[in-house]
């Protein structure tokens, strides 16, 4: 077999973000390659809705078996395995692929391997919960700038790669991104940090998702908010002025998919 | 007539994203209320090829009357009238309408004015520009933070909002939107704040258009490049260790819609 035979035996993969998991946000091509694409590997973190609608022979390789989630190795194999049997991957992750997706890390390893891939790139959760409750993540008044991190690391530790005070002294928008588990961690560094106590936060539950849920405060009271409320995992929090746009819009904004509002302090 | 009479009679303002200019990443909902809402008001941001497709009577108010543009307030004005006249308007802007888009101010005025709206997020180019040119804005071993601030204010003014020596601490990506006029001042900001003058950095020009452009390299070097590669608005800059991936994945990456690759010193 020629080297050029080869070649067109090798299917594509393509690393396609779902969206913040309204099905409505997936993109025109995202939509079409779920349709079109030989096969589906999908995480748990697009959402139910956009999860119901794959193909029945979709692979989850989020669901843990034995106790065991799929390794990231593992997922990385089973693409180059798929395309190297000439079959063209739609892998969907949820949000963005390269936002906190790991994306950038199966790009790499797709082209280690000399297989093909296109990224389709999403409207990312950071922007789009804090969006439909209300909150612009940039705003001339209030935010120059908006910076994205996730909540999954553990600000008390000094090897944490996250320099909040750093964040803090951007004076712009900061949106967490899994930002519920360490939410009591972070707020407090950044009131550490020099961020007034009185910095509104709003924390997004299952933004764009049915029962949506939103809870609003301040660094200060945003923890308290948070357990009265009972807000869980998945979640986006922002913190920075922009929060307070919600109050201000909010009897008018029409795109809030039922779901609770929990109002509180300070914002 | 009664209050509840003239709330039916006024209609809803969609502010809508385009994302970055590639008709194939509009969102579902986007494309279908370009379709259905009674009328389209658009600046000149979401590129050719959508606003190609818009229908003939969607009126431009990114165009110059007179050397004018319209203003916001303008704009603002406009919104409010049509709703009023019971239209359901598409306010389409480029990119994501709450990312250094106005969108916010647009929310707030319909607020102020008794406008129902809806806000319908989308897919940013600060993301999706790096993403098609094979760079991801976040990675697992090269940046835990990503952030985004506009190119269009002066650096060296004591008044500019942005503060770039807490951007270049955060040590975190930094995404430049509008980024292609500044570009000396704020790269040699950086290297005064501590960056390291060999950082990767890429332009992305008109990123997902037909004759997308890239060009690549260093803090020190990337105003050369750009000068003697001629890049040109809209453009997107990416600064950090992640433009370096470009350079490792490149050779298997499928998505870039033809365009000049120009692939200069560092990265």
């Amino acid at each position: 077999m020629t080297e050029v035979e080869a070649e067109a035996d090798v299917g594509t993969v393509y690393l396609i973000g779902s969206g913040p998991g309204d099905p409505d946000l997936l993109t025109v091509k995202a939509k079409r390659l779920l349709e079109t694409c030989d096969v589906v590997l999908h995480d748990k973190l697009p959402g139910p809705e956009i999860l119901e609608s794959l193909p029945d022979d979709a692979e989850d390789v989020g669901k843990r078996a034995g106790g065991e989630r799929t390794s990231q190795a593992e997922i990385n194999e089973r693409l180059v395995a798929l395309a190297r049997e000439g079959t063209d991957v739609a892998r969907l992750k949820g949000g963005d692929p390269f936002v906190f997706g790991r994306g950038g890390e199966e790009a790499e390893y797709l082209a280690e391997h000399g297989i093909p891939f296109e990224v389709v790139p999403a409207v990312t959760s950071a922007v789009a919960a804090p969006a439909v409750a209300g909150i612009p993540v940039t705003h001339r008044d209030h935010a120059s700038s908006v910076s994205f991190v996730t909540g999954h690391e553990d600000p008390t530790k000094p090897e944490s790669a996250v320099d909040w005070e750093a964040l803090a002294a951007t004076g712009g928008t900061i949106v967490v991104l899994m930002g519920v588990g360490r939410l009591s961690d972070y707020t407090a560094a950044l009131i550490e940090a020099g961020l007034a106590p009185e910095t509104p936060v709003a924390l997004v539950e299952r933004g764009t998702w049915p029962g949506q849920r939103v809870a609003t405060g301040t660094l200060e009271t945003i923890v308290d908010v948070r357990d009265e409320a009972g807000i869980e995992p998945p979640a986006v929090t922002v913190i920075g002025d922009v929060a307070g746009t919600r109050k201000r819009v909010l009897e008018f904004l029409a795109n809030e998919r039922g779901g609770d509002r929990i109002e509180n302090g300070g914002t």
